[in-house]
């Protein structure tokens, strides 16, 4: 059952590296390249920030394979990804995506003994990392810095969650699905009540 | 004292980060990351290519708790920024900030074991990288590249006096602090006498 | 011999990189780094990942002093550049350089103990990192992933030759020089024919 949520969130972020670089035009190599990114990104650099290894790409071989079948089968994806059933349906995923990913980076982060802001930071980029790569990478600026909806900020209120009843010494698989069901909740409700994060005043430039 | 000199750098770079964000428009997930990652990217890279743990982040949590104050600090102290002797204040921390980090990553990479060249290298890295990665996560080219007044270059030169002095054995406060002092000293300098780093002329197209 | 096709690689590489960061008028800084990451991004990306220490660059000083002479050098260098048998020859061992780098990757990663799509992976990161690196610092998006040339798709090739022989128990510099051969034959061809990657069809926007 978790291996098949797992893929289905690997799934769901690899395509919105598909998205993404088919958009700016890339041939197969960035398409792949963007779409791997997305998908393993943010454990990647959790796992080299704690100097953890083996990678889970390492572990399991058969998911470059699956980001690789994804970027053969593409253009019909995509269309399919203009249908509305379908964004919604990729909504779910990635929300469901973000709770298992920043959830797993904070376990992973408490299991190697680091303190617990540490922990809820590790928690947040293995969730939203990959999707910076990607802007990175496709040269914008990193969505989720900039879209004023909440996305980081329902993994870090889900990580603090896990940490919360990790610290209350609950057992490991209460305290993994709170994470998981909080994060993945508030994204959901955030798309569905269209909530969002008050910018700051734009500012003069300093007369320097 | 140094501890506090510490915090005013950390402060000063991670305020460059919020100035940049803001302008950006970014939310407050973008702010307090590019915040942080100017703090912090340097040293982080520093460590991840000497393999050296724990980060300072990890071994400060404080630090990350004063990063997100200055975010939600964020548009009073911007407005402060706008006036002339803050943007003074701010010129002059940054300088201390660059030769306090340049000089504690050559300081570092010293007790690693690295040859003189790599210390100079690693010392100046962990001056700049903050900055370079804020850029880059703002989808800009890094200021430091590009804005021809000496910044990484006073590192450097400030870097090859530590290293210098380590080489005929002098103690190690004293090659620290004329490490420091020279790279800020002439950071402070540059600022002050506007000096300039010559360009190369501009290119032709290549016939290819 | 060996050594010195390194060193025209190493030097192929940098080019590039001082190319691009001249031709976006960056000051000495940035040269010297663009060309920098160009010539050692894709070794020192792979051997962060591997886990692997030291970088070449720290083995060989001397490197750091060669792209450091070569950014001070550059503008003749890149008059030069705009002659047709200089470009011709920069593709040469650009060409060559790509064979050796990525070859050398996947031994490593085979080294390393890694399962054989990892291995072809890390060789091309390897090969190509470098190039991606020079343009995400150049706010560019990087032109491997963008310009429907075979170009990692060779190294992809040349690197899973030398893990077919490598499995058929073929002594080690026999499947090396068939990856070098193939990756870098490949990528000549590919120039000299003028093969194209063909894309995928412009997508509309979802409507989401």
């Amino acid at each position: 059952m978790l291996a098949l949520i797992e893929i289905a969130a690997i799934c769901a972020f690899a395509i919105s590296g598909l998205i993404e670089s088919v958009r700016k035009r890339m041939d197969i190599v960035g398409v792949f390249t963007v779409a791997f990114v997305s998908a393993f990104g943010g454990g990647t650099v959790r796992d080299v920030l704690l100097d953890h290894r083996p990678f889970v790409w390492v572990v399991h071989q058969e998911y470059i394979w699956l980001v690789l079948g994804l970027t053969i089968a593409g253009p019909p994806l995509l269309r399919l990804m203009q249908h509305r059933a379908a964004v919604k349906l990729m909504q779910f995923t990635d929300a469901l995506g973000l709770g298992l990913f920043a959830a797993s980076g904070a376990a992973l982060a408490l299991v190697a003994g680091m303190p617990v802001t540490v922990v809820v930071l590790l928690g947040v980029i293995t969730g939203v990392f990959g999707g910076v790569l990607r802007d990175v990478l496709c040269n914008e600026i990193p969505v989720v810095f900039q879209d004023h909806r909440p996305y980081a900020l329902c993994a870090f209120i889900g990580c603090w969650v896990l940490v919360g009843l990790h610290t209350l010494e609950a057992p490991t698989w209460l305290s993994l699905t709170a994470g998981v069901v909080t994060t993945t909740g508030l994204r959901l409700l955030a798309l569905a009540l269209d909530w969002k994060i008050p910018a700051w005043p734009a500012l003069r430039k300093p007369r320097s």
